[in-house]
């Protein structure tokens, strides 16, 4: 993010801010032209298209031309420990190309978790803002007990269901993400401002928006389709019958991936969301954490083993290889790793979450390093 | 039910003295010879057959041979409201001839309602002796309101949920049968002999064993088949992972029966057998009463009609002419009204399904009567 017009990445942090997410027209110029020149012909154009539909597009982006950071700004989020995440980076999930046309121009993130790593084994814990005790206590306990089991917990900073799944996963030490409907440096809902801290410094904030926008109740709806497309797949704890959580549910089931939900007493208006998944969707019933990592794991490959339980000979060649690029003290990048093990970046991810589920590798502040058996 | 040894009725009687239900010998000689042969054989013939089985179930069917009843004893029977119902007798459900083999040699009823007919629209619900006070509350609730819509509810006469429900179809003015694996005189457990009054004034008492029988372990066990071949399908509100409501669940998914069950807090060792029912038996969720009899009714038919809102115009011909046959004071048996309708039995039955259904007929003491519009 050099500040220049020509950079792709400083062009699609401006269209952040221009534009809400998935805005169809936006990213039909993105693919046709690039970023830069997309954000090039906002800043030149009157609107004066032919088309009314187009014009109107470029008037409502153009009306916020204003809010574009300074370079001042650019350098503040970096000392805020800020960074922007684009398609094409080695941080950028691919899993969101699922999304297709509503995949996000960019992603805001603060935090210490690589978050694509951390999403290749990851399950979406979400549900009602009012959750009850019973609600929370599920929430929490499956969270510590999937982060525990090295799953990483995604879900949506709000109160109830939400909060009581990133506690649980932080309380098990495990890493959490925190996809949010507003700036990552925003504490809203502001009695999280502690929560965020504690996910920023042991997990990771992800948002479509840049800092400082506020949410609204529109980007929570537009914000759902993330959750469900970061994780490999959703469980919807506690919902109401129009349960913001049902939204994230069929993103889930639209995508394709593992649906579940939690069932609950039918005396208790909390639960009518979980049993529709349940009896309407196809969604899979499940009663404890194992059936929940068992749902999303691949078939045949869910196992309670601890780390490290696996001997060297059980790595394939690609996995041996990364791990005998990975240094035992310090880190490395994954680039870097890439290089020494004569891998595409892809099966070096493949490979480093194999590693670190069988307890070979872990994660630093420097990248990635082997673990003394 | 004369006494007399080549009394096919009278047989049946003996041999629920002799035999334990669901004995596939004592099955295969009554449909080889008819009952009154087999006791006949019984009574005369040492236990010499080459056939070391068939002399030891001859064996174990004569030592019983001391307790068969006196004419004193079935006078008494009479007195006390007991009927005996043998396959075959226009009272009989034909339901049970889904067990095959193991179908009763007969059944022991008291009680004032008609078995075949109120078995015909009829929910068996279930659940765990133990029940909770969610348990035990949605028990009565989804009996009293299918009892409302005019469907009996069946269930084992026990402790807990089964107590429930039938408390709940009472409360609601409806029919209730309970199947006990004691003699229909026998009120075990002794803390119901005021709800087995209930059921005998309202509803059925049905037993394979004769009366006098006490219950053990292994009769409430082999009473379970008959329960879920009684009804249209099968309700279990709570149920531990070991519970006999289990038992009774997977005979109703045997015969090919709607199976639903009512889920509950994942938290609740009670709802354990429930969640099992619902994830790998293929089992309905319910939620409502509305649900229970969306799920039991023949695809399309389910409704929440009151009675009699049809008008005479929704009749089919068959039913005109039995709901011509019914008198409006006093009341006509079905042999009868077959007669006068010049039907078959079987289709007096649907008819008359259908027309108290649709709030055209009812039963009283002597049979049936129309109801004025």
């Amino acid at each position: 993010m050099t500040g220049r017009l020509d950079d792709e990445p400083y062009a699609r942090a401006a269209l952040t801010y221009l534009a809400e997410p998935a805005d169809l027209r936006l990213d039909a110029l993105v693919r046709a032209r690039g970023a830069a020149r997309t954000l090039e012909a906002i800043k030149a154009a009157p609107a004066t298209a032919a088309d009314p539909a187009a014009r109107r597009a470029m008037a409502r982006w153009q009306v916020r031309l204003a809010e574009l950071p300074s370079a001042d700004d650019i350098a503040g989020f970096c000392k805020a420990g800020i960074r922007l995440v684009c398609p094409g980076d080695p941080e950028w999930p691919v899993r969101l190309d699922d999304l297709g046309h509503a995949s996000p121009y960019a992603l805001w993130l603060r935090g210490s978790a690589d978050l694509r790593f951390n999403c290749l084994r990851s399950v979406a814990i979400v549900g009602s803002r009012a959750a009850t005790a019973y609600g929370s206590y599920v929430a929490s306990e499956f969270a510590a007990s999937v982060a525990a089991r090295g799953w990483a917990v995604v879900s949506g900073g709000a109160y109830g269901v939400d909060a009581a799944a990133h506690r649980g996963a932080l309380a098990a030490d495990g890493v959490t993400v925190a996809v949010l409907a507003c700036g990552v440096d925003v504490p809203y809902p502001a009695g999280h401002a502690d929560l965020f801290d504690a996910i920023t410094a042991q997990g990771v904030l992800v948002s479509e928006w840049p800092p400082g926008r506020t949410a609204t109740r529109l980007r929570f709806l537009i914000r759902n389709r993330v959750i469900a497309a970061l994780a490999s797949g959703t469980l919807v704890v506690e919902a109401g019958r129009r349960s913001g959580a049902l939204n994230s549910a069929r993103h889930a089931r639209d995508l394709g991936r593992p649906l579940m939900a939690v069932p609950g007493p039918i005396t208790s208006d909390l639960s009518a969301g979980c049993h529709t998944i349940i009896r309407d969707w196809q969604g899979t019933l499940v009663t404890s954490a194992a059936d929940v990592v068992e749902c999303v794991s691949p078939i045949g490959t869910a196992t309670d083993r601890a780390p490290a339980v696996l001997g060297r000979d059980a790595l394939d060649l690609e996995e041996a290889a990364v791990l005998d690029a990975l240094p035992l003290r310090g880190g490395r990048g994954p680039v870097r790793i890439a290089v020494e093990a004569g891998l595409d970046i892809d099966t070096v991810f493949r490979c480093l979450g194999a590693l670190a589920a069988g307890g070979f590798a872990e994660r630093c502040d420097q990248g990635w390093r082997a673990r003394r058996a």
